[in-house]
C-alpha cells in the first residue's frame, strides 16, 4: 500500500472555516472547500464544522496530516486553544485537536492514523508565503496581518519562528509611541491601537463623540464601521478616515523600521483583509515614511500573494 | 604531528587591544595580553600593535586560526574594515586581515598555515556571552553593549545571528521616541541618542549652554565627560545627571520591550563599559519601566559575566 501523501488544512476563524487538501507530490491545493464559522456560543459545533469540512475533501486514506490554524493564543504542542475570543466557544481554553481527533474517528472505526498539528493563523499564514507566496525567494521576512487586530509573524533562514512562548512576530504589540493611544489590550502606544480595525473603529468614534464629523460612524450608525463603510469614507475625503489612515501608516512605519533595524530585514509582507480596504494609499505612505525611520535602509513592502487561502495552506505545510 | 587546537581572539577597540589565547581542548583562556592601541594616526601602526601582541601569546605552530573582533562596520567575509571611526586609519576601507595575515607572515617565511575570522566587537562579546557567560544557560538572548555609542547582538537558538548586512541587533538605531532627540547618525528618536555616552555628553553640554546648570559639564569642562565625571555627578545628585539617566532608563526600557514582543526574548544581557557607570539605580529603573512596556511579561535581564576579556574570546570562538 502506498503511504498517503495528500494533507489537509484548515483556517478556522471568526467569519469562516477553510480547508484546502494538499498533495505534497505536486505541491498544489487539490480542493478548496469553505463552510461559514457557526455562531451558536458552542465549541462542539465548531468542531463539528470543521468534521464537515474534513469530509468534503474527501477521502481520509490518502490523507497523512491534518493541520488547523487558529486565530487566538495556543498551545501548539497539548493542541489546545487557550483563548479565541471571536470563535464562539472559545473563551475558556479548547482541546480543539483532541475534539476534531474524537469527531473523524467516529467515522473511521478501522482506525485513524493520521497526524495532527495546530499553529497560530498568522504563523500558518506565513508559513505559506514563505514557502510558494510573497516571501518565496527570500530567507528572511517579517509578516504583518491586518485586520481586527494586527498579528505578525518572523519568517528567520526560511523557517516561521516559534519563540520560546510561541509569540514570536507580534509586531501589533510593540510600542510605536511611549505612552501613547491606549490598547486594547491594556498597553500603551502599541502598533495595534493605531491600525488594527477594532482599535480605529473605538477611535472614530470616540472623536465623533468629541465633535468631529465623520462618515465612518455617520453611515455605521450602531453598526460595525465595514470595509465598505471604510471605502465609502476614504473614497468621499471624509478627514477622520483619511487622518486616522495616515497616523495608521506612521505607526507602522516605525514599527516596521524597528523590526528591520534589529533583525536586519529586508522583506514585509502585508497580509490580512484589513491591508486592501486601507488601500494603495496607505501602501504608499508607509514607504514614504519608513525612508525616515530605517537607518540600514528601508525595507521593501509587498502584499501577501496566496489571498484566502494562506492560512489553509500554511496548515496543511505544518505537516509537510 | 598533531593537530593545532588553540584559537587567538583579538579585541581591536580604540583605547586598546586585548587578545587571548584559547585551549580549545580545555575550553578555557591561558594567556591574555593588553597593549594600547596606538594613535599615531595610521593603520599599520595598529596592524603593527596587533602582531606585537600575536608574538607576546606565543608560539603559532599550536594555533589553528586567529578571530579578530573590531568596532566600526565590517565586511566579515572580506575581512575588511569599512570604516571604524574609533580607530586611528580607519576612516577608510582596511584589509584588516589581509594586512595582519602579512605582518605575521614575515616571521614565519616556512609559511602561515592559520585561518582567519573577522567580527565586528559586539557580536563577538555576544558569542562569547552565549557559549560561556551570561546567557550561557538559554537559547535566546538580547545583548545590548553601553559604551560611546550603543551595539547591540541577537543571540537565537544558540547562535549569534548575523543577518544579511551583518546588522542584527543594532537595536542602537532602533525608534524609541518617533521624531524624538537627534541621534549622532543623522536620525531621530533612536536609543543611541538617549543612552549613548557621546550623546548623552552632547546633552549635557546642551542644556548646559540653555542654562541649566551640572556637575557633568563645571567638572569637565572643556575635556571629555569621563567615568568618574559621570561618577561624581551622580553621587552628588546632579540634577542634570539624575534626569539624563532616567530618560535612558525609559528609552532602553521602551526598545527592550519592543524587542522582547517582537522576537519573544526571555534574556537580556548589558554589556559595555557605560553600563557600570550608570550603575544599579539605572538597572533597577529599566526594570521598573519594563513592566509597562512588555505585554508577554518582562524579560530578565542580566550583566555580562566576561568583562574585559569577552570580546576577545568571542573573537576566538569564530573559528570554534
Amino acid at each position: 500500500m502506498p503511504l498517503p501523501t495528500d494533507l489537509l488544512g484548515i483556517d478556522l476563524g471568526g467569519t469562516s472555516v477553510g480547508a484546502v487538501r494538499w498533495s505534497a507530490t505536486d505541491s498544489r491545493v487539490v480542493e478548496w472547500v469553505r463552510a461559514r464559522t457557526p455562531h451558536n456560543g458552542s465549541a462542539a459545533a465548531v468542531v463539528d464544522t470543521i468534521g464537515r469540512v474534513v469530509e468534503k475533501l474527501g477521502d481520509l486514506h490518502d490523507v497523512a496530516g491534518i493541520g488547523i490554524a487558529t486565530a487566538g493564543l495556543i498551545d501548539a504542542p497539548s493542541g489546545r486553544v487557550l483563548k479565541a475570543t471571536n470563535l464562539p466557544g472559545f473563551e475558556q481554553p479548547v482541546p480543539l485537536i483532541e475534539l476534531v481527533r474524537a469527531r473523524l474517528a467516529d467515522l473511521h472505526p478501522e482506525g485513524l492514523t493520521v497526524r495532527f498539528a495546530l499553529a497560530n493563523d498568522v504563523n500558518a499564514l506565513a508559513r505559506a508565503e514563505a514557502a510558494l507566496g510573497a516571501a518565496a525567494d527570500e530567507s528572511d521576512a517579517l509578516v504583518v496581518a491586518l485586520g481586527t487586530g494586527v498579528g505578525g509573524a518572523l519568517v528567520l533562514d526560511g523557517e516561521v519562528r516559534s519563540g520560546p512562548r510561541g509569540f514570536s512576530g507580534e509586531i501589533g504589540h510593540v510600542i510605536v509611541q511611549p505612552g501613547g493611544r491606549p490598547c486594547l489590550c491594556g498597553g500603551h502606544g502599541h502598533l495595534e491601537a493605531y491600525l488594527g480595525r477594532a482599535a480605529l473603529e473605538r477611535e472614530a468614534r470616540d472623536r465623533h463623540a468629541r465633535g468631529r464629523s465623520t462618515l465612518l460612524v455617520d453611515l455605521a450608525a450602531e453598526r460595525r464601521i465595514t470595509s465598505s463603510i471604510w471605502d465609502r469614507s476614504l473614497a468621499a475625503g471624509d478627514e477622520v478616515a483619511q487622518t486616522l489612515r495616515l497616523e495608521a501608516a506612521g505607526a507602522l512605519s516605525v514599527a516596521i523600521g524597528q523590526a528591520a533595524t534589529l533583525i536586519d530585514l529586508e522583506l514585509v509582507v502585508l497580509a490580512g483583509g484589513f491591508a486592501p480596504v486601507l488601500g494603495r494609499p496607505f501602501r504608499t505612505e508607509v514607504e514614504r515614511q519608513l525612508e525616515a525611520v530605517s537607518p540600514l535602509g528601508p525595507p521593501v513592502i509587498r502584499s501577501a500573494r496566496l489571498g484566502d487561502r494562506s492560512g489553509a495552506i500554511g496548515a496543511a505545510l505544518l505537516l509537510a
